[in-house]
């Protein structure tokens, strides 16, 4: 087999080249290549250097051009978790789409919640001179802020950092809450039992503020009884099972997809069936998991994506930054079979 | 709350200020930051610029050393689906620890597998002078390779490409197919089904491999009606209970941990045990699923943190490319409780 011809574009066409084919002046190049305003060239002459660029294959320098300009066109991206599960990937899909659409480039660091890694990661994005950084959090968070990052435009994604002065996108816990009960109200259930997550977080206040308030509105008093703790995974969901049987409720939220499958295990070793028996509606719209339980999970969904986008129009001024803190995104009704 | 400070990082400490505040000159600086070999500087003179550069926050330019050297410390990475599985994310999160290890910086790019963006990633990288390439994907097949990473250095991880003259690395799916049937026929299981994938593709063939020379070496003669053919996913697994039931196995090698997944629903919907009537061995030790199935699933492990790794040192000619093509990659064995 090949061996890799290490330094294989160490000799790409320059500008120099490019005049020489052309014959003109390496300034003309430059005029063209860069597309500067204000510079007057001939017809003739313009047409001649985009066409020795062809021949050539000419390939404007990036960098170079983000040094003469001053600006780069790279947005930093600080992930914490990008390989456990497919909630980073999402978030980065989403600012990749949106930052190319303005012809930014990412350049992505992997932190694993490390502080050591993560100090590496934005002095490297520092060092390359980043348009600015989108710091994120693969679940919604509250963060402390590493110091470096202020010496850039940063954008929270996923998490927030009160007092830090800097701007935020989260998703709306409260209405995705709110919309997973309403779905269950909806379906004529009356009697709900709310399976919440055991660590604090924004999602284990925010999911149960939604819950309390759909109820509300639907004239159903809040029965704290009806709320159990849980681990927030499948372990969790299955441990819940016997306590959710005796409450006599007709229906479960759960605190994420992960819990739902659990207590689906839990329901079938009862012998009672989803969703005759109980319905059960999720959170997060996991893939791998919520479109392949038998039956498919309702859920809301975590708008992963939709989180890293809304972080690069923040970071490039295209949407507003002076809004309520911090932006709030809407987690969508999935509906399937469980209900 | 703020909006963003726009352009706060367009007055960096430069050269000049050093040079200024440590009273040497802009070339004597230069010497210093960029530790250029053979330049007689005094250790004054040194220790004053080292001083200036730590008070006045100095940070050299990752941008303009690569533009002088000629070489840059970017290595691209193209991804095909980044967004819908952690595997993308496996390999990236080894891709990078290994490249910060010998000091590059990993650009990645996430192309959902369309052509069109995949041409705009690689041009994006080819662009910023990478020192190479890694081509990758979320599961392992053959790949057409686009035209343009031939003006670089290319590494493919989890694919390959027959003639491309191409150095890949990619899981040993035979191993593990072989180590997946070696664990049942450890645990005294002599009559075992395989659920494979109905996609062609090298892990279909592989796997399949591995279980037959697993069978023959324990002197059981191979039975093609115990292969059966199925959906890699959940809905695949489910629907071949019946003839998993039927053929009167003890214990099932399952594709992949999805397939598993939905078989396991199926076993309890007949009212069977796992392991204790069918022993269930799957592939992949996909998060979210296999260490929280009930009972917990023993799988063989897909190596992709590893292939990442492993691709950037084949890339940056650490690891030797002259081996076998392509480069493959112990699938190691995760013991739990479904044997």
């Amino acid at each position: 087999m090949t061996t890799l011809g290490h330094g294989k574009n160490n000799s790409p066409v320059t500008m120099r080249d490019l005049a020489k084919a052309a014959g003109v002046s390496v300034a003309t190049v430059s005029h063209v290549v860069n597309d500067k305003p204000g510079a007057r060239i001939g017809d003739d002459a313009r047409r001649r250097v985009k066409e020795a660029a062809i021949q050539l294959g000419y390939r404007p320098n990036a960098l170079a051009k983000t040094l003469s300009q001053g600006t780069s066109r790279f947005i930093g991206l600080v992930a914490d978790a990008i390989a456990t599960t497919p909630f980073a990937g999402q978030i980065i899909h989403g600012a990749q789409d949106e930052a190319w659409k303005h012809g930014y480039v990412l350049l992505v660091a992997n932190t694993d919640d490390n502080r050591a890694a993560e100090d590496e990661a934005i002095n490297m994005m520092l060092e390359h001179q980043v348009h600015g950084i989108l710091y994120s959090s693969w679940y919604h968070r509250e963060i402390t802020v590493p110091k470096a990052i202020h010496q850039t435009d940063t954008v929270l994604v996923n998490c927030f950092a009160d007092g830090s002065g800097l701007p935020a996108v989260v998703p709306d816990e409260e209405q995705g809450g709110r919309t997973a009960t309403e779905e269950l109200l909806a379906a004529g259930h009356r009697r709900i039992a709310f399976i919440n997550t055991t660590t604090p977080s924004p999602a284990q206040k925010g999911r149960l503020a939604g819950y309390r308030s759909a109820l509300e509105v639907a004239g159903i008093a809040f029965d704290e009884t009806l709320v159990f703790p849980a681990e927030p995974e499948q372990e969790g969901g299955y441990a819940t099972t016997p306590k959710i049987i005796d409450s006599k409720v007709t229906a479960v939220f759960c605190h994420n997809d992960r819990v739902a499958m659990g207590l689906y295990d839990g329901i079938r070793e009862h012998g009672l069936r989803i969703p005759d028996d109980i319905a059960v509606m999720g959170f997060d719209n996991q893939d791998v998991i919520a479109a392949h339980l038998r039956p498919p999970l309702s859920t809301v969904a975590l708008p992963h994506y939709e989180l890293g986008a809304a972080g690069v129009r923040l970071l490039l001024g295209i949407d507003d930054t002076s809004g309520t803190h911090p932006n709030r995104i809407i987690c969508p009704p999935v509906k399937r079979h469980s209900i």
